[in-house]
């Protein structure tokens, strides 16, 4: 049995001048990729760099006339280019090469090496290009000052120094061009204009549909499980069980939550399920809110087959072999004539990409199951944590893009008192933890 | 409660030279659409010259400088754009402008008029370049030459002239420009190289996702249900169950059939379900084949829900209510905690995308429900029709791409004795409209 997109190992290759995006954009592959299943993991050129020669280096470390320097920085492309190839022929299948690769000629290096040392693989590249001086400025203000190259410098230093930085690579950048021969997507003006050439296979084409979506408007995004059904109450799985009143009472809480944390405005994206518990809480924060939402049976719960309609003890009673299977294998145990976590990832696939796209802020109200596997996705977990994840009753999950990651907050709502209790990013660390002993 | 997609109506505008598929194109479109629920239609501006104008149109008749003639053309052009504009008012959701609207006024004459006339209208255009002389010509071959413009004209004059046709429109071709500021797909080279430029909205992602994929190697489709299953032989629903003797025995005479019809060939994809009796019929036909197949659960039989396990008489007995709406609406209807056709028409899309994306032939062994949404896609059947197509046991459907639709082959095979009986696009009419009777 063959799984789609395994044939090949891949490499895929950033290329652009300094502050086009390249890290941000890698990090989110390699985490789109890892949540779909793909073992993947970035190799920063920049980190060698720092670590091999250190972190005192202004503009003209990056002179291409300066020969010493520019010898030290190919050995340093090199010395990824190592790591990322070990890195497949070991436990990976796809290596992303997170570097400027400004010049045809190091395009055809890397390639040339890769075709030596693999048999096949697949190389796909990914370039940025970027001209809005706003945007560039704003880049370098949010991700370069606090770099480790910029200790002890004033602000105004060390963005004049990068902007030399960006000059220096400017002279002699090569736009990747279609005689290369090569796979590839050029993102251009924050991928308002794109452009593909020669994609090949299912993970390119999943990689470009899924890059299409991205933007860098800081929207929130917010998760919420619908409250309280009469299923929790008994601890039965599965079903589709109505609110109690407590869990009524939630949704009349969460809406008057978005009232406040919205300011009264009605632009937001908002998605929920097809099941009783996920629609009656989305109709109460619609109402208060005056806007609609978008009912999607991807959204519901996970299908636990069989053992539909049963408490957790019930299950371990008639089921006992399913039940420490379960314990072991959370992630990949399928219910019989029910679904996997990995079941689960792949039909909220669809919803990864609607939240990407939105500019909007965007409102989810589901499940556990289903906010694991995409609070997992936005919040850069492990997959294997999936099936562990803390996702109470009676909590919104706030995510915050920031510059390479989200910013989290939890607010507990209180169903009866309506009191908001909000946890920022230490405290969920802490409460976290107290859970895992 | 709102759908994705719907928000706004949808005009689609073609752009390019005669013989560059964009009646190809917007026709895979607009099956594309009506198959995903958004009303579509495809209105080609050709059509309402042959109308107006005559078929006795030489390529003289499409010279810039024939003012009487461009005059007609650009009437025609009108007439086309309001009866577009009438069917997005009342019925439609999307409209296709099929003609080669190859110059700047044009397009920018579509806008102001589609702009004047709705409040709120999504405008998308669809380039196709190509630079290819030998796929030109083929083009003309294979669907100009039986036009009804050259009706009585030998090959030879028609191909001339067609060419003289499309140096006519070359003399004035503008391909989209930036600065128009419209939101655009550049369908070059056959896709190879694809450009995208201010792309707004689900529907245009969708879009753009699925042009991506499209390219016209005529490569087989092969469609089969899984080998009878003891549920079948109940005549129960939904279930499990593995394959009873006849099954299996057919599951064997299928691997022979592919054995023969791919020549031996292992350069195939293979994609069937995670049930029992799919997963063993597949079984069978790769150890004959010695290829593997993709096992997803995007392709499991429609989820009966509460309905599992019972005949279509027991269903009407414990669930009267149900059944009788069930057979008013059949593709709307979902079974409670189970799907309806419209859920199943959403998970198999992804198929739909492997399928189109593959150059190599495709097998999908899967189930009733299942393939008779992917059949009415590749078949250009109405939507409403899906749920009553007939797909029966133990026989393969034969799709070969062809212009601008696909060829159908049936393959009955007896289990028994292997034997084979091929039944022909006209033979599949008169036993269908049998069955309807
Ligand atoms: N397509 C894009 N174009 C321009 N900027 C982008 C794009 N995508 C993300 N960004 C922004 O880029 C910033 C992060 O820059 P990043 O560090 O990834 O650039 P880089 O190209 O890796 O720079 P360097 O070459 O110095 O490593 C973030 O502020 C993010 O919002
Ligand atoms: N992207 C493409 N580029 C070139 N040819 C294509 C493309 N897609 C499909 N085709 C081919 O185009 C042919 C159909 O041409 P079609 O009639 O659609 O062209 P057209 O542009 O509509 O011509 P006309 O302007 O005369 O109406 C088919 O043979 C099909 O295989
Ligand atoms: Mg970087
Ligand atoms: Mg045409």
């Amino acid at each position: 049995m063959q799984e789609l997109g395994k044939q090949q190992k891949m490499v895929i290759g950033m290329v652009g001048l300094p502050a086009r995006g390249k890290t941000y954009i890698s990090r989110k592959i390699c985490r789109y990729l890892n949540w779909m299943g793909f073992k993947s993991k970035v190799f920063n050129i920049g980190n060698y760099r720092r670590q091999i020669c250190g972190t005192d280096c202004n503009s003209n470390f990056f002179d291409p006339g300066n020969k010493d320097a520019s010898k030290a920085r190919d050995e340093c492309a090199l010395l990824a280019l190592n790591d990322m190839i070990n890195y497949l022929r070991n436990e990976g299948d796809v290596s992303l090469y997170d570097g400027t690769n400004t010049t045809k000629q190091r395009r055809k290096l890397i390639m040339e090496t890769l075709q030596q040392k693999f048999s096949e693989v697949q190389v796909f590249w990914v370039e940025s290009i970027c001209n809005d001086e706003d945007v560039i400025l704003r880049n370098i203000q949010l991700t370069k000052l606090n770099n480790p190259d910029y200790v002890g410098k004033s602000s105004d230093e060390a963005t004049q120094d990068f902007q030399q930085r960006i000059e220096q690579y400017a002279k002699v950048y090569e736009p990747i061009d279609m005689d290369e021969n090569i796979s590839f997507i050029k993102i251009i003006d924050i991928g308002n204009d794109i452009m593909i050439y020669n994609i090949q296979g299912f993970l390119q084409s999943k990689l470009v549909s899924y890059l299409m979506n991205l933007h860098i408007y800081p929207r929130p995004i917010y998760l919420s499980r619908h409250g309280e059904s009469q299923y929790n109450v008994v601890h039965k799985v599965g079903g589709d069980s109505d609110l109690t009143q407590t869990g009524l009472m939630y949704a009349k809480q969460l809406g008057k939550y978005f009232i406040q944390e919205l300011e009264g405005s009605r632009n937001i994206k908002m998605f929920t399920s097809t099941m009783q518990r996920a629609l009656h809480t989305s109709n109460e924060v619609c109402e208060f809110l005056g806007v609609e939402y978008y009912s999607l049976k991807a959204l519901d719960e996970i299908n636990p087959g069989i053992c539909d309609g049963l408490t957790y003890q019930q299950i371990a009673d008639k089921f006992p072999q399913d039940y420490e299977e379960r314990k072991m294998n959370k992630l990949t145990y399928r219910y019989p004539r029910g679904e996997s976590y990995l079941d689960v990832i792949s039909r909220v696939e669809q919803i990864i990409f609607e939240i990407e796209r939105s500019r909007l802020p965007v409102i989810v109200i589901a499940h556990q199951a289903i906010l694991r596997c995409l609070y997992a996705y936005f919040h850069e977990h492990e997959v294997p944590e999936i099936p562990k994840l803390n996702i109470p009753l009676h909590q919104v999950i706030k995510l915050v893009p920031a510059a390479y990651y989200c910013k989290e907050t939890r607010i507990k709502i209180d169903p009866m008192t309506g009191h908001w209790e909000i946890q920022d990013e230490a405290t969920i660390k802490k409460v976290k933890s107290f859970l895992d002993l």
